[in-house]
């Protein structure tokens, strides 16, 4: 019988876990839902900075190294634009504009994100659904000591520095879900839905504020399984835990599983928390512990199947 | 006393005229009149070729041996643009891209094209005004026995193969020529417009359609001289003689002479057509014989200063 798993992705982690699941089921019973919320104009190009990360990564054309863009990247139309004095506070690799030219072309000329992310994904010889939460637009504010603030504001230009206050998903209220999205989420033979290890406010939160996602996530009979973001209380990469400690939250994988509380049945944390398991044999969510560090395409896969393998045994 | 020499311009060989004049004049006494019937937009990119190719040429910075486009130029984001299935009928260089995403920004900034040509010359160290003719749009478009074609079309997609019946300057009826085009025709001390060697239907034409400036060159006090873009009857770039023959033109230099009669009082021939102007002495206009052929940056210059010697004996 045809299941299909629905993940929720936001950028370098995510997409990561999003491969090993990519490597591990067929396109059909597979939906990786991206944030869009660090989307913006820039240069008069529409960017979609997770979208295209789990694209390239899906593709094996990712920049490992870097963490970011494009692998084999060349810079040519960004140093020409900073010798004409234009902003270069963003970086774009050459094939990133590309990539943002094509995007904003068939968006103008009327398709969706879904549709548009679709048909550039098919380019780089994606097969799997790779669906924008919304086809509308949701744009993530950093409420810092410093005032309001961009996503990318925040994130690039100012490198995370600025203390958080708050965050708010503009236009998360009036967004609706795509219909790719919803149809997704009310599969009859739902096998789960799997949360990425990406950061919960900036990544996952935004998704979850669409259209009350993360109410529809509550009801669902099917189950919800999130892996942690941070290992040994630390994020494997960006501001996760500086925002926890300044959001007030607890701090490592159970300020994950707290943050997450009401919607996931578990949380997959890693061996070197094994001991938060132990303390917490009743926790709600569950703890459950594996490997979940993936320093590998191969430990990419490991885990989608461990995802997966722990999917089944919540169903029961 | 401060004097001023009004260019009209096309590209590449009017760009060559347009640079020997820089070289010869202070930047507050030379004004270049640029074509834009062969801008358009491309992958969202307002493209404006001969503005480009005249800067590019001034700022020493064209690539001479292509003929177009930028010197040192990469093709990383057109090889992108090619592997995701984007069109590629018109070539864009990666330091070109740069120039077009800031212009865009610029103009979608709410800069007129004049101001946005300004800014991006500037910072091609090009002191010299480089003047749309008009900060409206106004689009050539090529009526062939293959049906109407937009410049590009023609031009580029086409490679001008079919056969021009007729043009049509789309716009120039109800754009308005830029104040500061305006106001450099109405210094009290023009010394004198000069015609560039470019092409008169694709170049020239659609800078004379604009507000009538063809009946204001008219009734000119200062001289107007023309610069032959016909040598021994053929084009040196281009399709002018091609186009002269099927719009039922007269054939070479004096075709030139015919087409721009009305409202210039002389056009400079090539040495090697120096027969012409020995079998037309009264012609009008009249016909000056010279050497104008700019094969080196040298050239460019001689020619410019023969121009302005002819400009001044014109006056008397």
């Amino acid at each position: 019988m045809r299941t299909r798993v629905v993940a929720l992705c936001g950028g370098v982690g995510g997409a990561k876990l999003a491969y090993g699941l990519s490597r591990s089921l067929p396109p059909e019973e597979l939906s990786i839902i991206v944030n869009t919320g660090d989307d913006f104009e820039h240069l008069g190009l529409h960017i979609s900075p997770d979208i295209d990360t789990v694209t390239y990564t899906l593709a094996d054309a990712a920049d490992e190294a870097q963490g970011w863009g494009r692998a084999d990247e060349q810079w040519t139309v960004m140093q020409e634009i900073e010798r004409l004095g234009g902003e270069n506070w963003f970086q774009l690799g050459d094939r990133d504009v590309a990539l943002h030219l094509l995007r904003t072309q068939l968006l103008r000329a009327g398709n969706t994100l879904t549709v548009a992310t679709a048909k550039l994904a098919a380019r780089f010889g994606v097969g799997h659904a790779i669906l924008p939460m919304s086809n509308e637009p949701v744009r993530t504010v950093v409420e810092t000591d410093e005032g309001e603030l961009a996503f990318q504001d925040y994130f690039v230009r100012r490198r995370c520095e600025p203390k958080t206050r708050a965050l708010r998903y503009v236009g998360a209220d009036d967004a609706r879900l795509s219909p790719e999205v919803t149809r997704a989420l009310d599969e009859d033979n739902l096998r789960g839905v799997i949360v990425c290890p990406s950061n919960p406010y900036l990544s996952i939160a935004p998704i979850l504020a669409v259209a009350d996602l993360r109410v529809r996530l509550r009801a669902l009979s099917a189950p919800v399984l999130a892996v942690s973001p941070i290992v040994a209380g630390l994020a494997l990469k960006g501001p996760a835990t500086k925002m926890m400690s300044e959001l007030g939250a607890e701090g490592g994988a159970l300020g994950v599983a707290r943050i997450y509380s009401d919607f996931i049945d578990a949380l997959l944390i890693d061996a070197r928390d094994a001991a938060l398991a132990r303390e917490c044999v009743d926790a709600d969510p569950r703890l459950l512990v594996g490997n979940i560090v993936m320093a590998s395409r191969y430990s990419r896969v490991e885990l989608a199947r461990t995802c997966l393998a722990h999917l089944d045994q919540l169903r029961k």
